[in-house]
């Protein structure tokens, strides 16, 4: 599998972090941990925190600002962990002069931004990846690697649960704030990324917060099956659960069982298929479905930290090996799909009075 | 509480069970154990198959046509235990005979049908109930009670998930042959019953049979929250799981956990409701949200049939101390909200050309 | 495997179920409903309870003593479901008169009766068997194939928990209700049986109800290995497992989760072997032990009523195929455990002042 | 309750940690943020290892010889976090200079050199505390208030299971190991302490390790119930369970259920007292125990670290205003059934060839 780095010769690559806030620490503690960087900078307007940071992660130097980080320091890449609407503006700058450039999820504020950044890392020949996380920790990885290798059979239907109970965002309804981490994963573990035909959204404001606060996203995939994430912020009980359904097994994923977090039932259903095949389309409606009840199976998973595996991927995809699995382009789907969600929730509001639709047909992504 | 019925001096209602098939034996025995109840007949084509429920159920008459049973057979009551199409027709005969008449879930197939059916027993000033078994158990019967307590304060949202490996249906999609248990339950339990604004239908059908096998069922309830509900043939893990998220409790119902089936979160969500009032509307946008984790709680459940309480009820009704809490009303609001969905389906299908609406706005059903 | 029962050719085989009250309709049922078996009487003293069972079960004769029963009727085999200490009595006399005979648990109220019985039915040349359903189950039965198959590696270590809320039994402790339950299914599923060197036992009566209601019953086995079983009437949690730690994998029975009833964990421990065997005795205390993390897996099992394959078995062992796998000498290796139990139990009660020992070093039993 | 500790006015207490492997680092990361303590040095005969945690903890001196430290330093406290066998001589020391002493579990490596550190303290007039971080944590403060309360009422019996894989220790069987943390806890909840009458110690070697890896421990408690403790090194599944069932509730704690922790069961189990005191001995036995299924409590648990709350409770001890909760006493009581349990299996261990005793009848430890 080509997500496993090489523990390579080359000399460390020089990095630094932009936002020394809630994210950015841990960004700054793997690469100060690792062979294959060498933490340079830590870039943030209050120096005071950037200070604070650098101690912990051996004393890179301190700079108050991203002109001074870009024009001052000798640099290969920029890990950027500010705000959101920030990241467009900074990853633009960096690519211009140059840097390869990690960005915090989600890759920018809209997908006109995350277009242009994509675009210009293509054109300055930099690489663009998303810090999707989760999609390097063990258990991801691993379901990536039974769909890869068709473990499930053909995909029937995709559930995700990710429910706690949890603040209000200031900037953002619950769709921006959790769904990035479904949408991320699904990327990454569906054969082919994450293609939709059609998304529907309906999001839920019982509280009158301004914006959804329970909410419901249901993607119609090009292969025709349904995706459905449940993301709620006002849960009492936390659930961490995707489901991903197949003609020959069954994953379940909880993550919040460490004990066994990824379970495979190797349970089918069938279609009398000889039935069907001699019968008119009428015979067909009627064809009996079988299921068979197999073992239960629960991969190992071995332990690391994911965000020093995706530092590593970071490095190798700049030394030429691969292209990052969480490239732009991933993160870019990911936008659309907030995006059309935003959409189907705005005609669905309108809709209330006109009854028009609340479904958006995406344009082909690809 | 309503539900409780009082043990009666009155002499035993006599019924005849219509159909010895699948549901009916439930019937018959509950009938057959009764004080309240005299199981006169049981009813079936197959005079066979009637025979030897007989012989279980303390040897009634077996009686092999509906006019022959209305005809010559003293009865105040009809339980019906046939196929749903076949619902509408036998009712209305033995309404139209003046007696009293339990059909099992659902009414009829569809809400012209159960419509006629609701009239005609008004108009004949006889009882007609359905027989939602779930209404009746421990746990729904708390539900009920917490709810008209108001101990969860104003409804947030609702999800429900009913999932197990199934056996695709011949004459029914996942939507009918599941998602009645979930609306018959939540028509009980909210206080007013169960009055939808729009209901929107997803479904997907993986396995090319025909018909939906997984479904998501998402309403907008009177009251502006939302209720989702998730039905699936296909997973090869059994859930039945509702949440019902309030104000101030939240709870949880995992009929598959026998030793907590019921828990209550006394965890609440507010938001800085004195900053709101304070506030423009764009400040109250960035209205923070508190939340509190309180104590959980299980309240335990008394044991007993739920089918025994039931057809309790049904004699209750009869004997004219209350109507049926599980009335003919209540399961046309079952109906129609199962047929705005097949109506939200269709539009969906047609709107993957045309771009239409795949909700459905409800008229007022009251 | 032995365990699976030919269907024969043979004619049925002729038996009475003696005892018609809390057990014996299990068995009258199964015997009634099975081919190998023709159900020709009930015996009771109890005439109308008798009668109540005989009309449920295909109408066979009810008779109300035992000697009119074996001098009356033409039977090949009785089932005994009376209370333990008339279980001798009555297998004694079947036994003397040539029947085969199957005893609920336990088969005897004490060793000597058992011996006795099993002698007698040796003699007689009749099966004597004992009705340790569990051993039927068809979890249990998976547990005894992966054992005798080797899967779990050597044994290291065995602990069952059987607890939950339960009546005190006016006769027995908690230990003899509950026990022989564990106990039977270690002799059943443990190459070779269950072979004992020590016995310990620790019992109180928090409640001074003048038995034991909570217990600790330590065994060392042949091996060397400790197997431990806790049983507790007094528990608000109900819990049913079992876990047999092997040098291989590690096998956990949760009877009470449906879902996942057995989990085989494919993880070892090992002393670092290389360096044992090079060091000496002080050295090899400080041997270090690896652990390996390997799957886990949970076998799909196949669901039958347990009683049914019992009276299966014990039909092909009066046929002749081989001895049946729960047999009265099997049952007598629990008695004798529950035996030395009581035997630890008093001598600790006595050492409480004379500081005696309360393990009982067990004679060989075979 | 006594063990809230005041925000205090006096200025800070001066510390030195000692010992900056394992659990040091822990110690002295609590104290440098603590406003009530002041981190004067780190002790440890490897320097590179003092200094290094001395540049995470706010640069306190860096001191290699214990001499150096009590000579040279003012101090009013040490931290001793080395090696169990070097406890008693570094806390002689330490309370011989005068210096209040908190020492990491276990207390010493028996209970003559824990008497002794007692003693001295005693006599010094200094604090001497055990470091039972267990003791601190939410949860068991919880189960602390609730018996303290008598909310479980009379206490029934006490189980505690505490088996994962672990890895084999150098120095210690499975009970030094594991059973301090559940011998602490219970130390710390039971109102009045552990006072043990018998102990019985069960070990099992199955892997030829040169010492028990698996263990139960029985202890007869003064008031006469028994209290039962599981360790276990082998077992692939991680369980931190124990049970406290009490005449009225019972209470369970789960610490691996971060959703739900502990759980009270508001439960009862009753002889017939009515009964019983009408009735001889002999009847009583017969006395029929009913139980109740009330409702299953869940208290929410506030969130902090434990070992801040150790530390805090510490100063306070020093400062005057209460004993310790874990003060030397509640060491020496865990040390001595550490000790009665080596003696119990020692004498075990004699008796398979001479049958004598394993249960060790306690001295009365207060």
């Amino acid at each position: 599998m080509s997500i496993a780095a090489d523990i390579s010769v080359y000399p460390a690559l020089r990095v630094a972090v932009v936002g020394a806030g809630y994210w950015g620490p841990n960004l700054a503690r793997n690469f100060a941990m690792s062979t294959e960087w060498e933490l340079v900078a830590i870039c943030d307007l209050d120096l005071e925190r950037a200070q604070n940071l650098a101690r912990k992660t051996g004393n890179p130097a301190v700079v108050g600002s991203l002109d001074e980080l870009l024009a001052d320091y000798d640099i290969d890449a920029v890990a950027i962990a500010t705000p959101a609407h920030t990241h467009h503006k900074i990853a633009m700058q960096a690519i211009t002069a140059g840097k390869h450039v990690v960005v915090e999820k989600p890759l920018a504020d809209n997908s006109a931004h995350g277009t242009q950044m994509v675009q210009s890392a293509a054109n300055a020949g930099t690489i663009l990846m998303a810090d999707h996380t989760y999609c390097y920790t063990p258990a991801v990885l691993k379901i990536r690697e039974l769909l890869a290798a068709g473990e499930l059979g053909e995909l029937l239907y995709i559930d995700s649960t990710r429910i706690n109970l949890g603040l209000v965002q200031p900037d953002v309804d619950v769709f921006w704030d959790l769904a990035p981490h479904d949408l991320s994963i699904l990327d990454f573990v569906i054969p082919g990324g994450l293609n939709t035909r059609t998304v529907t959204a309906l999001g839920s404001d019982p509280l009158h917060a301004g914006k959804s606060c329970v909410g419901y996203l249901s993607m119609e995939l090009e292969s025709g099956i349904l995706a459905h994430i449940n993301v709620n912020w006002l849960s009492p009980t936390k659930i961490r659960q995707m489901v991903i359904g197949g003609s020959k097994k069954t994953l379940v994923w909880d993550d919040l069982n460490p004990q066994q977090r990824l379970t495979v039932f190797d349970r089918g259903v069938d279609l009398d298929r000889q039935k069907m095949i001699r019968s008119d389309a009428e015979d067909r409606k009627g064809a009996t479905i079988s299921y068979r009840l197999g073992d239960t199976w629960s991969p190992a998973l071995s332990e690391f930290e994911p965000l020093g595996l995706m530092i590593s991927e970071f490095a190798a995809s700049i030394r030429g090996s691969h292209r990052p699995p969480t490239d732009g382009l991933s993160a870019l789907r990911v936008l659309k799909v907030l995006e059309a969600a935003n959409d189907s929730l705005a005609q669905r509001s309108h809709g209330e009075q006109t009854n028009n639709s609340q479904t958006l047909v995406m344009e082909n992504q690809r």
